[in-house]
């Protein structure tokens, strides 16, 4: 049989590092595909392995484009522009593509499966969510005998080194992301990663296999971690909690939820010690029970074992439909409109004068919502302190309503900054 | 395309799990694959899921032979036996086989993979290992690009209840394990799972696809939990560890090395917090990184809904070799003899006179091992006392000699008891 001919567009750090493995004669890659091409703008820039073997495209379409290519392996990155016709180029003409890109799957990813579909092709994107983590593989092969009820991740990397790093060295958010971006773990415009938007994609594509519903990136309510201070880290692990920005999704009477936003993780929770720059995906399923997987969430290496497991799928004959099913069978789940009810966090930056908690106090009683802790952070000379309680199980539109109220005292100097309070399952007992 | 024809052979607690999920409209089972005909020995006992449509056979080789059923679920249990035969017989007339059976494949599976090819049948076997944790897929599919340097398990989830609960509740090994066999978490005969044999078949089998040698179950050095006292729970726990029955493989310089043992986890270690019946295993590999898969280790829905995996895999033209690549192509791995070094834990149990601590240290002195930590345990009116002590890192054979040397002074009213300390990665930083 001879072998599946490969082109890489994109000689960024993940391309750079496939093109690593295929130079590995070891390495089970060259079993049953050969890299014949790259792509990449620049062809004197040292990459720390031989690409001048290879057949040079500039232009990325022109070698998705190229009858002589099998399979696509697009690196390129970005919702549109050159990697979306790069992968539209590949898979009209039949070619597979394996492809990193979760802005491209998450917001185009139902019509670049159709196409697929149409043409044959494959369209395969484990290194798009979770670095190294077959989180992807794991929803559409594994737990394809069980049904999913929920998945729950931390997707995002930086955001997850950033709030480590603050809590194990007291430092300030804004300290931490100008050091995280000195280091190159976060971009010069950090927006997609803190804001919660990168997390969002890959809670986008995981949410469609497990629930086998269509790709809906646009249903995805996003919060990112701009609003948790030190003050919020320091204050909940007091209380025994760990920030972190957790992307969730859940199917309930049919509908999809989706969201990101930061929460506090009690210590029993299997996401509470996934730190630095590690993902985590926590899956909920009948009757497999919950799963946990946990590995290196970005970088040149995990990022690219991720392709290369995609590439020997391909040239195994496995690698199935793109969201785990054909198109047709994939729900156009009704979106979910959830009456969230749970425990809350929440942090209130107030005047410190006489009556104030009270007062507080008062308009959560008024709600109805049952305090369970109640801490006030020690300022020397400030004019305004920051107050945090959690609250016992209580609807979110309780809290919602309450905030209003403690707002319209004219005693909190911001507008207060609301956390969900997340426990672990307690699966000790029971085999 | 007609349905894969399906027999279940073994309606124990997983044959019923598989049964009820094709009795279950909505299962994607049910849209490749079709239950016909079941195999048990008693027709009239209720199992909760009507196994009266089927055809009912009361010989499982006469199942694994009947040449209308395409796919033979193997669910009986052991190396020998009606199991063996009717998995023999089902490969050997080219029909596939799924199997839960750990024992058969760690010591058969070479032979029985061998078979399976010949006759162009698929062998899969997600369920022997991990229950609902998908370690064999993760390590045949998603590993494969990289290569993997260790695999590191908690793969008994007897052991694990029984340790984690001796912990929580204080009560020793023989009290939690009659309770867990009243329970029905632990067999009447414990042996097998509390010996480390299990943990040891399913070792096997990891380590078999990890490094694609042949399985080599002989190769196992095996040690159980019987030796485990509350004592040494207790005092590790005041040391900073946690006591679970780690079952390891690793890779160096060509040679497999194997084994299961109780180890001391710091409680950074991705295993540490794995408790309960859970089972959980951390794959060393490169560029993946390291990677951890934590779920249910056992019991009818995980073990069943692995099972169900591997028939869609089949029904889907996926599920390759049983080894993860051809026979052909495993390595007989010669068997390392490791130079083992660590850091250790020791109990004594010593008669309380003066000298005993100062001529016990003069012996780990005399073998160039530092103690880390040490702790007496005070125990009231008895004639011997517990003393444990941890080690700074040095060789195993200076600890055996040690422990020799300290056996000679007649001072230990029993055979001292070593167990490895294991710290976590601490893979925090970085990206």
């Amino acid at each position: 049989m001879s072998k599946l001919r490969v082109g890489i567009a994109g000689l960024g750090t993940v391309g750079r590092g496939v093109a690593k493995l295929f130079a590995d004669p070891g390495s089970r890659l060259n079993e049953k595909l050969e890299l014949v091409a790259v792509c990449a703008r620049d062809a004197r820039r040292d990459r720390g392995v031989n690409v001048g073997r290879y057949r040079w495209f500039e232009d990325p379409i022109a070698l998705a484009s190229d009858p002589s290519i099998d399979v696509v392996v697009e690196l390129i990155g970005g919702a549109v522009g050159a990697a979306k016709s790069a992968v539209e180029a590949a898979l009209g003409r039949g070619a597979h593509v394996i492809t990193a890109n979760k802005a491209l799957i998450a917001e185009h990813g139902e019509a670049l499966a159709a196409l697929a579909e149409s043409k044959g092709a494959k369209l395969l994107f484990e290194a798009a969510v979770g670095g190294g983590v077959p989180m992807v593989k794991a929803l559409k092969e594994s737990v394809a005998g069980s049904r999913a009820s929920s998945v729950a991740g931390i997707l995002n990397g930086t955001c997850n080194y950033i709030l480590t790093e603050m809590e194990a060295s007291g430092r300030s958010f804004e300290a931490v992301l100008a050091e995280a971006q000195q280091l190159g773990y976060a971009e010069a415009d950090p927006t997609m990663d803190i804001g919660g938007f990168d997390a969002a994609h890959k809670l986008t594509i995981l949410s469609a296999i497990a629930f086998g519903a269509r790709p809906d990136y646009g249903h995805v309510r996003i919060e990112g971690i701009e609003r948790v201070s030190l003050t919020d880290i320091r204050l909940a692990g007091k209380l025994g909690y760990r920030v972190k920005l957790i992307a969730k999704g859940a199917l309930a009477d049919g509908a999809v939820e989706m969201h990101v936003r930061p929460a506090l993780l009690s210590h029993d929770h299997p996401l509470a010690n996934v730190s630095g720059s590690l993902n985590a995906l926590v899956v909920d399923a009948e009757p497999a029970g919950q799963l946990t997987f946990i590995g290196r969430g970005a970088g040149e290496g995990p990022t690219a074992a991720s392709v290369a497991s995609d590439l020997i799928d391909l040239a195994e004959g496995r690698g199935g439909s793109a969201f785990g099913r054909p198109l047709a069978q994939l729900a156009s789940a009704p979106r979910a409109t959830p009456a969230e009810r749970g425990r809350y966090y929440l942090r209130l930056q107030v005047v410190d004068k006489p009556g104030v908690v009270a007062a507080i106090s008062d308009r959560l009683a008024h709600e109805e919502i049952s305090i369970e802790s109640f801490l006030q952070m020690p300022v020397q000379g400030e004019a305004a302190v920051p107050i945090v309680l959690t609250t016992q199980t209580c609807a979110r539109a309780r809290i919602e309503a309450a905030v209003a109220a403690i707002q319209a005292l004219g005693v909190a100097s911001e507008a207060p900054f609301v956390m969900p309070v997340e426990h672990g399952g307690g699966a000790r007992m029971g085999r």
